[in-house]
């Protein structure tokens, strides 16, 4: 199934941009990076609870926010995309 | 039907501020903003049709990135959150 997990990390802290790094470099081992903060995923259930218990551990809960959708099996015709396929890497700029 | 809207703004020019500032208050007309670049709509086909268009004439193709998901009517099983639910806002930030 699709997996899209998004995020918004707290960065006015030094451990701020670290969890949003360790965020990303979670997300970028279970899917694809299709914008800064959304990766599609495709897993499976057992997989998603993996991938669920890392970011969870990573994020901060009064701090950040983190959102899972469940798009299914059939998911080629929920999803559209217009304009550029590259992003800005946000944590390689917050890095410099 | 839910449609999830996600964004990818490139905000090095000034005119990249300002077409992030009209797509997110332009999103904010539709629906509830969830995250800083993801947005949750309520909405049929026809007020889907319009927001996108009104979208896609503020992106620049060659440098902002949008996407749209739809996750149809029986949506409430298939979205997750985690953590805060209060977001910065990027734009007032990029304002100032």
């Amino acid at each position: 199934m699709l997996v899209l997990i998004t995020y918004d990390v707290n960065t006015e802290t030094a451990s701020g941009k670290k969890r949003l790094r360790k965020v990303a470099k979670e997300c970028q081992n279970y899917g694809q990076r299709v914008q800064n903060s959304v990766f599609e995923c495709i897993m499976d259930n057992a997989k998603t609870k993996v991938v669920k218990a890392k970011l969870l551990e990573i994020i901060d809960m009064d701090k950040d926010s983190l959102r899972f959708y469940y798009l299914g099996n059939a998911y080629k015709n929920k999803v559209e995309h217009y304009g550029t396929k590259t992003s800005i890497d946000l944590e390689e700029t917050l890095i410099i």
